[in-house]
């Protein structure tokens, strides 16, 4: 695939190199190599026999995968990826004659795309005018060469340690082995990856009427997926794997991370439900301490299970494989020093100006959505505590209404802006744009979710009371009397309990009701607005072939999906990061939020489940290593808890004046103390934490050694000849040197009588004596 | 030299992998692989030839490698290491013939060893009573072979990156391209390494008579090396690439830190001889900012510099291959996992409460220290400001020879003490050690040189005047005034200036004294106490054959070698590392602390290269991919510096009442905000540095793309016997499948009839319109 002719002396001296050497040209045996070689999953071997310590030995993921790995493909009828195809029916000053040839010539360049790199498509039309989709289904051995090629990418990365068989054969690569989400993954690359590196380089920011790529879902995997998560109370590793093979590793680490956190979150609903029961003063330096300790110790462990599902799956260090965005044009081209071609060059200082004029942009985002949540805040603040006018009963709801409605579309708003931004700071790789990205979503998440609990506790309890006498003196009328703690607590309960049922809502009753009431609305719409002139589109008009029944049904599940929206994993993450922040910022203030997190997390896993499969598009299966950028997010909130939880303890204590003029800079010292107090255990846990052994070291460890064996068994064969060798070479003191090597060395060469010479000297010392 | 037996069809399998393929058995030629394949640096190919960012391209380390490669091993005769065997000759209740019976096993033991791996040697009788030098030469076959074992190691971890050639050829081995410095290395490690690696695992913690294993200066390199050092102004990278290529990378990578850090030290040395000149206050925020930014800039650009080199020099991952600590012993042996063998086993729990408990023990050894440093501290002070009694010119000296004698005397036997306490720790590879040790070490001489700064900042200042009144009141005569901030600044510039001189002295005078006074008051010693019952040893007694010229020269010179003391590098760094703190933290106070460092560093260089060519032994070459552990406890300094400087700029600031009760509670608040404008700056820095490119990055890049597109080429070629294979396949939906794939596919097979289709359906689009 690659352009550069090599010699035929190269490729012979690298011909063994390839975990498919048994398929080359001139097989050693002459057998086929799929039977020479068949697949036996050393998964289970590779777990370490006695693992004494932390977790249980992980389930072996083939034996489902096996079954399940045509499945994708066979129900949808060999098509892999649906391309769609969007075209302007009517646009000003442009002839329609001109529309169509430009159209045409689109169309043209995307199936010559295809054909080029070798995949197949069928064209058929659209459920609206103006689009058409392009089936893409991809051939086997097109198939086989992208896996090739991938297995050898991660090979030399490292990525794939486990090639290697216990007696030293290489692994060759049996089809069936493949799982979907590895096919889908890997025909979407073909589609999307560059020409220079096999691919047909079609994406919807370079084509013009290419909207979008989707794969199609796999209608009983789904059934079965729902009906067995809906039938279980307790999700374990296995039902991960299976979700990795459906819809790759990226969508299983988002499960697994959900799973795992609800795991986790026991311990502290456990301890916050006795300190609720049990205590008064929730906010003692105590739980406080507990609840820090808990969400770095939960962080560290995540981050190792990351770790070792990674080694599990066989993406480790998969993260390394940079792939340049399609989108980064750059001021110019450079000739690559590397690999000769022509890339688009920025110089970094533009990168760097760019990145810091980005600052005072997300700052400017940062400051309207603060303005508006402010806003929101002390309208609420104002009509529930202050306000007793006309109507209060009914303006009483409205900045609940304000915050389901009104600011949600202000954070779309704000995610559009810093779309823009981030778009503008010129990201080579798709990891540094999406890392970056998700710094700027979560700063407006972190404002919705927490900026009122901030000004609640640090602004509006300490210094409310001094607003009374002037609401009194512009004759407001007021039933409110005294500004304390419990105000905090009842926006907590608020925002853990009231969001997150909004929060469900939104995710699955308002998408269900829309999908029942849609269609209906728009087909009443159409009616109403085209009358008679046009029948309805494509079926009669365009003179498509007649569909038969079973492809009628299938492209009828295809338009349906067509239709959805593609799924959101930012969403769902964000969500249970701004809720990991409630727990480990706020629990002190509300000792049941833990509990309430998870009996919230044991629905969420299966709504989101049911989310996927119902309500969006197939998620493009993609690679990755971990949680990603949410993880050092998560680290953020961590480091605020120890601020939160130290002011909160001092300023709320019974013991305290909360109106002393002390209190502030007494506070700014508690928490001066809590950082440092945060930053010590977080170095302590780590270093604790890296002494225990994790599984999957041994597993690397014993790949690695399975392969320096077999070199070194190679070696060891090799060195009669290299004796040999040896006499040619300039390097014996035997031969050529000087007057001195001689005397030291050659007179004395036996080493028999090296060792009587040695034992006479001891001799000689105790003799003398 | 492994002991797993490899079927020969694996070794077919991957007879191709190795960069040595060319002699195997059956060299495809027929022709020597030396010839074939002569060796070509390629390392100026690598250096971007438009390197428009940063550093320029590095000095081509190569040309002067060639002709010094077999310089060491001429020069001393073939002789690569000495061993000393140190044997007692006299012990209580012990007979002699027991005593000689054991040291004659404890020998054989150790040849049998050396001779079992292959280990050339001889042996000779040393200085003292009961000393034997066993001089050890490794035949060239050996050390080829251990060559090619490290070459494939590091292939496999990616330290090596370079082994193919431009055309796809891999490199094969040239020796006379092995450095002195790799050379010794090898035979270190056949000599170290436990036998499962194919060393003879002799170690003097292991063996008994076993004193040390060191290797022999080249005494023309050595002479060369002080004469071009003492004639250069400035190093260049070249320089820097000798010392690596004869001492090897750790001690390489110690003189590119304290040159890298001289030219740093230039900016703050200008600047701050401009501060010092203008401004009466230096206590400026601004100046306080400026020496912060630098700190962090110059810590991050060195890590860059570290990297950078590391690719230089091939030793890029190294770090990754983690060699066990003979000394680890464990509770009792463990059958590995991994490679069966019976491993030394320790539970994780017992090292993490072995870690936790030796924390106390460190603090105790750094409470002593401090009391001790706070003793000599106050007693200083009490001399010099209150005391006016009798002797009062003598006793002012008396806490100086206190710092020079008493101190170093009382760090000594804290090493010792948390020597023990590390070793007790068990740590499992040599690493683990060095950065645990390391941090022990720091604490100590971080205490010696910072604390009476500290206490003079923080205690003595603010608090000293309230002393005055109980002085008077014990009627102690005093000729104390007020104290204050210039103080500090005499206080720093005591061991700016002083403790550098007195620092010199001990380095340099005392030791070159010491040579030249020691074997003549030995002698002399000698004379008096054994008069003449006991002539000279060992020449005349104990029967040696006679060396002639040559030889008796060469065996001089070994006794002058075994008589020094060996290389400690610890002490250089943490001499580096504390005055590097001197100027990142204490700038502000004195701003010509960084030119006075500047000119000592100059200096240093200096005297540190004729410390290792005269004073000390040669080093063992160890790999290293950086300074390690040293860089962690600078980043610590950076963090201190941000407290000391906002401290001391608040609290000597002009307007600030130093006796005001609120006074250290502001200054607390300084401390915090200048705490976190740390680490905001710190994140900044690094972003911004990660995104400007390096030199070395393009050269990692370059080696990975062409090995990846040798492996690409060789599967191109093998495309078409796939497509063969594909035929068996049962993938291929032309042949199987249901119903509906037919219908989607086979119907419309031609991807002709596809793109008519598709233009059909566009014009569809707009004819209906």
């Amino acid at each position: 695939m690659s352009e550069g002719a090599s010699s035929p002396e190269s490729q012979r001296q690298f011909s063994h190199l390839f975990p498919t050497e048994a398929i080359a040209s001139t097989p050693p045996t002459g057998q086929c190599p799929v039977e020479q070689c068949p697949i036996e999953k050393t998964f289970v071997d590779q777990c370490p026999v006695e693992n004494t310590f932390t977790d249980s030995c992980p389930a072996v993921p083939s034996t489902s995968t096996n079954k399940t790995s045509q499945s994708t493909y066979k129900s949808n009828a060999g098509v892999d990826f649906v391309i769609i195809f969007k075209f302007p029916t009517n646009q000003p000053d442009v002839t329609r004659e001109q529309l169509e040839a430009k159209t045409t010539k689109a169309l043209e360049s995307l199936t010559t795309k295809l054909s080029k790199v070798g995949l197949r498509f069928q064209i058929r039309p659209g459920k609206e005018r103006g689009v058409l989709l392009v089936l893409v289904g991809c051939p086997s051995n097109l198939l086989y060469q992208a896996l090739k090629r991938e297995r050898i990418r991660d090979f030399l990365l490292g990525v794939r340690v486990d090639d290697i068989e216990e007696d030293g054969k290489s692994r060759s690569i049996n089809m069936s082995d493949v799982t979907d989400s590895e096919r889908l993954r890997l025909v979407y690359d073909l589609i999307t990856s560059p020409e220079t590196e096999g691919g047909a380089s079609i994406s919807p920011d370079l084509d013009e009427c290419v909207d979008s790529i989707m794969p199609l879902h796999d209608e009983n995997f789904d059934k079965q997926w729902i009906k067995s998560w809906s039938k279980k109370w307790m999700l374990d590793q296995d039902d991960i794997n299976k979700i990795r093979d459906q819809f790759g590793e990226k969508i299983a680490y988002y499960f697994a991370f959900l799973q795992n956190y609800f795991v986790w979150l026991s311990v502290p609903s456990v301890l916050g439900a006795f300190v609720y029961m049990t205590h008064t003063n929730t906010l003692t330096i105590g739980f406080s301490v507990f609840m820090l300790v808990w969400a770095v110790v939960y962080l560290e462990m995540w981050k190792r299970k990351e770790k070792e599902l990674a080694v599990m799956w066989g993406v480790r260090n998969c993260s390394k494989y940079e792939k340049r965005r399609a989108e980064y044009g750059g001021d110019g081209t450079i000739k690559d020093e590397v690999t000769g071609e022509e890339l688009p060059f920025v110089a970094p200082w533009k990168t760097i100006v760019r990145r810091i004029l980005a600052i005072p942009g997300v700052a400017l985002g940062a400051v309207f959505l603060s303005s508006i949540v402010g806003f929101v805040f002390f309208l609420q603040l104002f009509l529930h505590e202050y306000y007793a006018g006309p109507f209060a009963q009914i303006l009483h709801y409205a900045p609940t209404i304000g915050y389901v409605l009104f600011i949600p579309t202000m954070t779309n708003i704000y995610n559009k802006w810093v779309k823009i931004l981030n778009d503008w700071e010129m990201h080579k790789t798709d990891a540094s744009w999406e890392s970056n990205y998700t710094k700027k979503i979560f700063i407006a998440n972190f404002l919705v979710g927490y900026l009122s609990l901030f000004i609640t506790g640090w602004v509006y309890i300490p210094f409310g009371d001094h607003v009374l006498p002037y609401l009194s003196h512009y004759n407001i009328s007021h039933d409110h009397k005294k500004v304390d703690f419990l105000r905090l607590r009842d926006q907590l309960v608020y925002f853990v309990v009231t969001g997150q049922v909004v929060g469900f809502a939104t995710e699955m009753i308002v998408p269900y009701i829309m999908q029942k009431a849609m269609p209906k609305a728009q087909e009443l719409k159409e009616k109403v607005t085209k009358g008679n002139t046009e029948s309805s589109f494509p079926e009669d008009q365009l003179g498509t072939p007649e569909m038969s029944g079973p492809e009628a049904a299938f492209m009828k599940r295809v338009y349906k999906q067509v239709g959805l929206e593609e799924y959101n994993i930012y969403t769902d993450y964000v969500e249970m990061v701004i809720q990991f922040g409630y727990v480990s910022m706020f629990s002190t203030v509300w000792p049941l939020t833990a509990l309430c997190c998870m009996i919230n997390n044991w629905v969420e896993l299966r709504s989101d489940a049911l989310k996927i499969c119902k309500y969006t598009r197939r998620p493009i299966p993609l690679r990755a290593e971990g949680a990603g950028p949410w993880i050092g997010n998560m680290e953020t909130l961590v480091w605020l808890s120890s601020i939160t939880m130290a002011s909160f303890a001092y300023l709320f204590h019974p013991s305290t004046n909360i109106h002393s003029p002390y209190t502030p800079i007494l506070t700014l010292l508690a928490i001066m103390v809590s950082e440092h107090l945060y930053v010590l255990l977080r170095i302590l846990i780590q270093t604790a934490i890296e002494i225990i052994p994790s599984w999957s070291d041994v597993v690397v460890k014993k790949e690695d050694y399975k392969l320096k064996k077999v070199w070194l068994d190679r070696l060891a064969s090799t060195s009669q000849s290299s004796v040999k060798q040896d006499a040619n070479s300039s390097w014996n003191y035997e031969e050529s040197h000087d007057e001195l090597t001689k005397h030291v060395w050659s007179d004395r060469t036996s080493q028999d009588a090296q060792n009587q010479e040695g034992i006479r000297l001891v001799e000689a010392v105790f003799k003398t004596k």
